[in-house]
């Protein structure tokens, strides 16, 4: 059989690490030219395997390709958030066209709940279409939101074990700064991301897992009102003087002026308002029993893209499933989602990759388990913090810099020759 | 002489570095027995002198002293937005009777504009009461609003360079994440600190001094109107498809809710609007040229905390201006602001330590250079970059960690026995 192309694609919100899967897929194909021929990464994700922007991956060098390691976000090859949704035929049926033009025998989607539903119905459209497809999904979400209730599809997501270490580094520096000025600022209030799942606001807690700080966790799942946050406030100004709270962004505090993405989710960072500045007002119009105000901040996007923070343990399993996720298409086929799995004997944190049904991990969902939120609903217990501690890793990643700057990985752009007529994608013809 | 003893206090919106100013003068004083007998930190700065609660750092070992090097913000013996104000004639006469009372013979006050007023005041005060006091400044204020236009009183705030390359880096990740997720994304504004003065969003041209991103960067110095940003985005989205937006939180975009604080000046992070958000919205009522929307995201005190991006050169200098405060005060006696100036011959960066007299850095005023706007109003020169990019230093700053999180100082709770009675300062009356 002659060598196959492959085609590695990104969707959804990035990561710190997302680059560091596709790293594991390139330097894994690179290893096996008797089976795969070129790699092309589909610009800005599934959209541009539906206008044929292929970015040839074989351009750039090895050095360049080491360098995805540390380069956050998605700035490499580029995401999107356009959802083949369907009843969308002719979408997908350009999606097998383009393959079929590039001989591509393997498709790698790098992406969350929505992309494993994408990738698992394009391996079923192909092979039905007569086209010899591969397709392996790559687990990635900061939401830690992809998998089972019961956790043995998938132990965790890569790219939530960086952002876990975000929080714990942000809300620890931010104990220093609220210890520090509680004279004028007494309350400091910031919003995590995670909208209706709350791994991410959970996550604060591994910041001061022997509960010292007077730290508040308000997961959407809590679903306790703005009035009892505020209680709540008051209650810790009253013993301690001051008071962080940690937000989800999808916290209920009424309407905040939504927008929503192609994939029906709402976009927290576009709203007319922010949940952290809604409770910034709420509490600022009760009476403090200190001096000072509350005060608001919005890490937004920074949570996903912060490298210094990336945790090590993240870093090399991005890295791992990436190239595991290789391994099962050249050796076990087609509808497959490499995963990761903790090792439950023994009290030492180790992980094995290992494979789930794409179909399986569609149809499934993960909560934030109900029996991890505090009875007080604004903290997570210590079954959560054993769960998340090991994700975040020990020391500092080694981030290489040149002239002050980090530098990231640059991705020759130089695409595929367009072998198909133009074509606009159905979501966006008027 | 007998050894006289020392306060050392804080004031106003911490800094990365500002503990180990703190740290240069413990360690300088630990080294002059003959001269310096106890170091007391006031508990929230002048409040804690005000309440006569005095932190005896003796009681901390050298080597958590040594740990204040990368511990950032105020938590170490706090800080506050007391002002001294003209009129408060009780506050200052006490703050007389408290350090008579602990027989303090030297005053180092870690500040920006208002404290080196106020530490000008209290030493001039003390004087004429017949206490034997040395007052000396010491700079700090990220805002980078201290000194005077020309440079030759002082050539930038400890503080500024550690915000400065938390921009740097920030925004140069910000531009993976932009670059990466423009299909959905394609604009992403990000608020800064710095009220009037606009050396903080200036710093956001350090993330690309060639040039290369589709970055612009509103002080609130250039004037602009809210139109003409939107204008500027657009042009920016029809030419580049994305957009990264960097404004300040005094940007002038109309009534946010303001809230002050005890020094008159706006607290943005209180208020009930926040200017980012006020962007984001009017640029969502455009008609973009590329699909997606703006979104907004606010660093907040972050940017001020976040001690993985600290500047070497910066904790180096603020360190050394702690140290060098201790000389003046035992060598040149009352009423100096120990300085950084910059060594203007030959093109590598060199910085000696000074002093200058406080009356004159009072009555100084630091703005950003005309000149150092650039003719379009949204990027600052290459003059700018050459003055800033120095401070960013190189390599990233090594944080010791201890269970995958930062170990930070931890300052033992003693205090000097009081010796008056209690006060409550004149602000806080009823």
């Amino acid at each position: 059989m002659p060598p196959r192309n492959v085609v590695v694609a990104q969707s959804g919100g990035p990561t710190c690490v997302i680059n560091n899967s596709l790293r594991g897929i390139i330097e894994a194909a690179r290893r096996r030219p008797d089976r795969i021929g070129k790699v092309y990464g589909g610009r800005f994700g599934i959209e541009g395997v539906l206008k044929e922007e292929l970015i040839d991956l074989s351009a750039t060098p090895d050095e360049e390709i080491a360098l995805l390691r540390t380069s956050p976000a998605a700035g490499s090859i580029g995401t999107c958030r356009y959802k083949l949704k369907k009843g969308q035929d002719e979408d997908f049926a350009r999606v097998v066209e383009v393959f079929k033009a590039h001989d591509v025998g393997y498709f790698f989607y790098i992406g969350g709940n929505d992309s494993q539903d994408t990738a698992h119905k394009v391996s079923v459209l192909a092979n039905e279409h007569g086209l010899d497809l591969v397709a392996v999904g790559v687990p990635k979400t900061i939401d830690n939101d992809l998998g089972d209730a019961e956790f043995t599809l998938l132990d965790h997501s890569p790219g939530y074990g960086s952002v876990a270490r975000y929080y714990a580094h942000y809300v620890r520096q931010a104990n220093e700064e609220n210890a520090g000025s509680r004279p004028a600022d007494p309350v400091l209030v910031i919003q995590a991301m995670g909208r209706k799942i709350g791994y991410i606001p959970a996550a604060a807690r591994l910041a001061d897992p022997r509960r010292e700080m007077p730290l508040q966790i308000y997961l959407t799942e809590s679903g306790l009102s703005l009035q009892q946050l505020g209680e709540n406030v008051i209650r810790q100004l009253e013993s301690d003087g001051r008071c962080i709270v940690v937000v989800s962004e999808g916290f209920d505090v009424g309407e905040v002026g939504s927008v929503r993405d192609n994939f029906g989710h709402v976009q927290f960072s576009s709203s007319q308002q922010t949940v952290a500045q809604v409770v910034v007002n709420y509490l600022n119009t009760l009476k403090f029993p200190v001096p000072g105000k509350a005060r608001g901040q919005v890490p937004g996007t920074d949570q996903r893209n912060a490298i210094a923070y990336a945790s090590s343990v993240d870093l090399d399993e991005a890295y791992g499933v990436g190239r595991h996720a290789v391994e099962i298409a050249l050796n076990e086929g087609n509808g497959w989602m490499a995963t990761i799995l903790r090792d439950r004997s023994g009290s030492a944190y180790n992980v094995h990759y290992d494979k789930a049904p794409l179909e399986k991990v569609a149809n499934s969902e993960r909560f934030f388990p109900k029996e991890w939120l505090a009875p007080s609903g604004i903290d997570v217990t210590d079954e959560f913090v054993d769960y998340a501690r090991p994700l975040i890793g020990e020391d500092w990643v080694s981030v290489p810099t040149v002239a002050g700057l980090p530098r990231f990985a640059r991705i020759a752009q130089v695409f595929a020759p367009r072998k198909l007529p133009a074509y606009v994608p159905q979501t966006y013809r008027k």
